[in-house]
């Protein structure tokens, strides 16, 4: 995989070789929108949806359209192909421009795409599987609306940081003492053969394509129910399984929060169900 | 004054020239913090501070140090000087450099250091000052930590829009009931001869060099108390005088909120008395 290509606009060059202005507002705000589509044998999942969220986050912040679904898709793949991206993820994002330095949006402003291939180790995370990955739980100190995925990151980067210094495989936020979601996933308990998730409703957890897979297939075929209600970590621990769940982990079994087992400690049968059954329909869809 | 002059890490070059990284974390993730310096007759104003507080946010999201505060104030003096600069503002930000995508910190960073001059229209600032400016609410539904400068700026830009197509000045933050701040500058009302103001140990304001001299010097000098303790809206529609103030606005009457008028309507006796002392300590100390 090139990770070192991008399609800027639209064009694809080297990384090195473009110029993103420094009073670009992506670099002097985090003013602007991101999403992240997996990328299986060499096509990209749910393309058109990840791109119709994207819009929808810009919609949200005012930024003005300027490509159409059908163009992104087609830079997906002029991507992927340009790129030579077999198994990985697209990182897109899109920003306000350039502007003089005020808070408020400039006059006129065009938008910058950017697009880059970045590798993820699909085999190393089918190793965690087997074990299964502990988390540790931070305050939830996010912006309020983090159902949009927005260049602010910064809570989500300490939280991470503080999770891997910590020996965890990532932190795990609450707010008003209810679990909510990882830096990068959502979050899912079993118990009584049911699924628990934070209400999306709520607004405060991302907008997440394998959570909403889940929901609308995975879980009823394996004849589950979704429960959209908060709990807290205690519920968590009192739970039968619990998993992460996101294009970039897939399906991951969560066995100790805070050093304390879930369950046996083990990674939950229907969990790995729910991956087998995620890893049928991924393959049902790229071949 | 040159705006499109910036200093970079060491060097001052044309903006146009320079070639931010499209990997850079502050573009990808926000992951940054910065610091404005007012300007005055050619000097700016407790340089020194400022730089402190920039390292103090730097140490809080821990990107390393890589310059002594002695240094950034040598930076400051070389742009005013290569800027032209007589009357204004210096930006300065800080990112974590670049990385790979991925939202835990790079291994190794070279932090990156921008800075660059910003006009500031200190003369449209008095006309204001002579009506006064109003003022919108709106919810604080930014990060929990928003005392630190970072590049985090979403909910800002959002609201000081809102505000600007309201036909107001500028938002004024409202966090359980109680009002925090505007998007850029603090918030304090008069009555009965004291200062109210949001407390900065509850860390939902921003760091505020301003405030923390009206606080210091400017309000004992006028035999004033600042009394820190959180109020609501209707406490502030029911005060004698209401101001913003910040390295951005110095001290700005405020007389609505939300289409309601404070007191008589008209910029306040003592604020105007306060805006004198400012001017005459900034007049003293950039002589």
């Amino acid at each position: 995989m090139k990770t070192d290509l991008i399609l800027i606009n639209n064009d694809i060059v080297d990384a090195e070789e473009i110029n993103v202005h420094p009073f670009n507002r992506g670099h002097q705000f985090g003013d602007g929108v991101y999403e992240i589509i997996p990328v299986y044998n060499g096509k990209a999942l749910h393309a058109e949806m990840h791109m119709e969220n994207l819009f929808n986050a810009m919609v949200q912040i005012k930024i003005p359209g300027f490509y159409m679904v059908e163009e992104m898709v087609d830079f997906t793949n002029r991507l992927i192909e340009a790129a030579e991206v077999t198994d990985g993820l697209l990182y897109t994002q899109v920003t306000r421009g350039i502007g003089p330095y005020e808070l408020d949006f400039p006059e006129q402003c065009e938008p910058e795409l950017i697009m880059q291939a970045v590798p993820l180790n699909r085999e190393e995370l089918a190793a965690k599987r087997e074990t299964g990955v502990t988390l540790m739980t931070v305050p939830d100190e996010r912006a309020v609306k983090c159902e949009l995925n927005t260049l602010n990151r910064l809570p989500e980067i300490l939280a991470k940081n503080k999770a891997r210094v910590g020996h965890c495989y990532d932190a795990l936020f609450v707010r008003d003492e209810k679990i909510t979601e990882s830096t990068d996933s959502a979050f899912m308990v079993v118990k009584d053969e049911m699924l628990w998730t934070y209400p999306a409703k709520l607004g405060s957890i991302h907008a997440n394509a394998t959570r909403q897979l889940i929901k609308e297939k995975l879980a009823a075929a394996l004849d589950m129910q979704v429960i959209e209600k908060a709990f807290t970590k205690d519920f968590a621990l009192g739970a039968d399984e619990a998993f992460l769940c996101g294009p970039r982990c897939e399906i991951m079994p969560v066995v100790k929060i805070d050093r304390r087992a879930i369950g046996d400690g083990k990674p939950g049968k229907l969990t790995l169900q729910l991956q087998d059954a995620l890893e049928n329909y991924i393959r049902e869809q790229t071949k």
